[in-house]
């Protein structure tokens, strides 16, 4: 077998073996293909695209080339939840304990935040004490006694997405629907979970602009997950105004604790529910229905928010700092952002909240930089809201009072407001599964 | 300006810029464009293609890339011949000292044989003491005094399109008649020469297999040297058959001879013909008419014929070996072919022949193996022929005995005899202007 007969055939839009595929991708994550076959095959992928069963080949030929989390020893159906990526996405912050508080384990590994995304690893760790960094032993001790832990990433998952998907990013290939799908599904199945669900997000503030586009990735990751033999639901949100009213880590840890105390954005609760009662159902629990019943009660009976509370004392955090929020990080400085005119919010454009978040320090542009767990945007108006000249938009939170002004400029762009009324667009857009 | 920017832009089928295609092959030509990058530009453009416009601006900057030889010192217009590749393609031998004889000035430098495709320069190295390898002083003092010189490359001439050429081959990119084109014509145009005539071989021995791709070729080619502005004509030649009955170094300098003293075969004089006449033609000297007439003196006149013995006298070859070619290297094994069955021979498959050709000594599987000049195969019949079982169809000519069961074993696939006659295609298939 060659490399360039692979590419080639790729190339002519012929349907590769699954031998091919474990192939090229072996030999490009030991590194006997090099970088420059390996993006020509990217490229006549893009064009020619892979068929279902080419995708799911290239998931599975990603996922065993590296460790593959074992959680058999954690009784009963572990679920894990996955979001393509947006701004002030807390959920798993709300999901996890509702979850866990039901009696379905939660063995959950997360990521930090890149850009104008945020990571649940970055915003747990704005509780004071808080590790996010567990060996896999006390990983898995703590779901088998508490039954839920979240922690950073261990172990070597995937290595050939991380190459991959670095050299995707500078040779135009980033953009196509099976090497998107099959870049998380191979992290996703290489983290031990018997069952998926999919948070896909569509907007101005996700990878995925259309719904369309959305609808095709959530059917390919759910037929991939399928294929790999595990339940996978896939949830089709809206992101293209921000989640909730919080941007920023400490901001979003808060607005989670709100929502568990049956407060908090309505959006936000919404989601929440959603996803929670679609991994409840997924572990078997009971049908959709009773799920979001249980799911309701969780946040209702406070069981789910003493999860929380359960969960951050184990992994070292001041449990104190969720029963009273004031006590995570605060911004020194904080600017409220006055609306010059009245009428009704049109467009919140997401990532560019995103990224004003950003310059207020509540995010990395580059991957060594430093987050302030306090800076970020509470927004106080939501698109469809009525609002007077004068009144406040959003606060913005930092450390950095220099930081404010360019916040600003990025903001200004972001908003735009409407002489006559707005409708409120429905959240949740669609489900595939 | 980023190399990113640019492939995206070709992937999503936009037209480049004159600028944004030069950054991009002097990035690549000196290094500041990784391998990568530059094999996803070149799958994106085997998809997407570039139109007449941005050929031309990337023939520019490959041709730019490096050296570009300067034959203004040398009075009147220069006119070279690319042909290309083919097998028993010794046209070279014989069109430069007619084109010479005829007064206009042949500065012609030439390459080496590859796989089953020979080079002037190997050919040329089989007549004892010919030197090809001149110092740039040596080449221009020849043309100026006896009007010819055919000599090995010098100089760094389009180093780009030797970068891009090697990545190209091994990422499934070669197939793109834009690429091929301006690999072509920067390496012409750099040769420094006021015009060309190209010869486009088409059939089973050339890189183009069929009409429509082989005039497309030509009609780019042609476009990119009146772009630079260069008088260009485009001849397309059969090479489904090759080239005369001559295939081996050796053996085809004394085929070559054999034309040019009014014998040899009919096919090869006749695609020589051809050539040379356009060459005259572009160099102004009369009308396409005239200049066929002028070409076939030289032939009958022989000053073409000595114009060759004073060529190769000059490069330290000796002329003796032109006047009798039997001083020529001689193979020391020498096994007649012959036919099994009676009937016409329908097909002769070039690069078969080439292949056998290379097995028996002639050619070089790999670019530092060493040739035997003496090797080859002389065909006694051609398509169209008539054959009786127990003629000779060809005679194999190598320095190794053991090498004779093999090429016999790739001849056998290479020509089919038909029980019926089989017309004799025509060898000039058009003419792209």
């Amino acid at each position: 077998m060659f490399a360039l007969d692979i590419i080639v055939k790729k190339r002519n839009g012929e349907k590769l073996t699954k031998e091919e595929i474990k192939y090229f991708i072996d030999g490009y994550t030991n590194g006997g293909i090099p970088d420059y076959q390996a993006s020509a095959f990217l490229m006549a992928t893009y064009f020619k695209g892979m068929d279902a069963e080419e995708t799911l080949w290239l998931t599975e030929a990603m996922l065993h080339s590296g460790d593959v989390v074992d959680l058999s020893c954690i009784p009963g159906i572990k679920v894990d939840k996955h979001s393509t990526g947006g701004v002030g996405d807390k959920t798993t912050l709300v999901i996890a304990p509702i979850v866990a508080s039901c009696g379905v384990p939660v063995a959950k590994m997360s990521g930090r935040g890149l850009g104008h995304t945020g990571g649940t690893i970055d915003k747990l760790e704005s509780i004071p004490g808080f590790r996010t960094s567990l060996s896999p032993t006390e990983f898995i001790a703590n779901v088998k006694e508490i039954g839920i832990a979240v922690a950073g990433q261990t172990g070597n998952l995937a290595p050939a997405d991380k190459k991959l998907y670095a050299l995707r990013d500078v040779t135009g290939t980033v953009e196509d629907v099976s090497l998107i799908a099959a870049s998380i599904m191979s992290k996703k199945l290489a983290s031990g979970s018997d069952a998926i669900v999919l948070d896909v997000k569509i907007g101005s503030g996700a990878f995925m602009k259309s719904f369309e586009d959305a609808r095709k990735l959530a059917r390919t990751m759910v037929d991939i997950g399928h294929g790999a033999g595990k339940k996978t639901i896939a949830i089709l949100t809206d992101m293209d105004r921000p989640l909730g009213n919080n941007i920023g880590n400490a901001l979003e840890v808060s607005e989670a604790v709100e929502v568990l105390k049956g407060k908090g954005g309505d959006d936000l609760r919404e989601v929440c529910i959603e996803l929670a009662a679609n991994m409840l159902f997924l572990a078997g629990k009971c049908d959709i229905e009773a799920c979001r019943k249980q799911v309701i009660d969780a946040i209702d009976n406070r069981t789910a928010l003493n999860k929380l509370i359960q969960m951050v004392e184990r992994q070292g955090g001041d449990p104190k700092a969720i029963e009273d929020t004031t006590r995570l990080p605060q911004a020194s400085v904080k600017v409220e952002w006055k609306s010059d005119m009245s009428g009704y919010i049109e467009k919140m454009h997401a990532e560019k909240l995103g990224i004003a978040s950003l310059i207020l320090g509540a995010g990395r542009k580059n991957k060594d930089d430093v987050i302030d767990p306090s800076a970020g945007i509470v927004l106080c108006k939501k698109p469809g809201d009525k609002v007077e000249a004068g009144q406040t938009l959003a606060i913005l939170h930092t450390s950095d009072n220099e930081r404010v002004m360019e916040a600003l400029y990025v903001l200004k762009t972001a908003i735009s407001i409407s002489k006559t009324p707005v409708p409120r667009n429905p959240l949740i857009l669609g489900k595939v599964q």
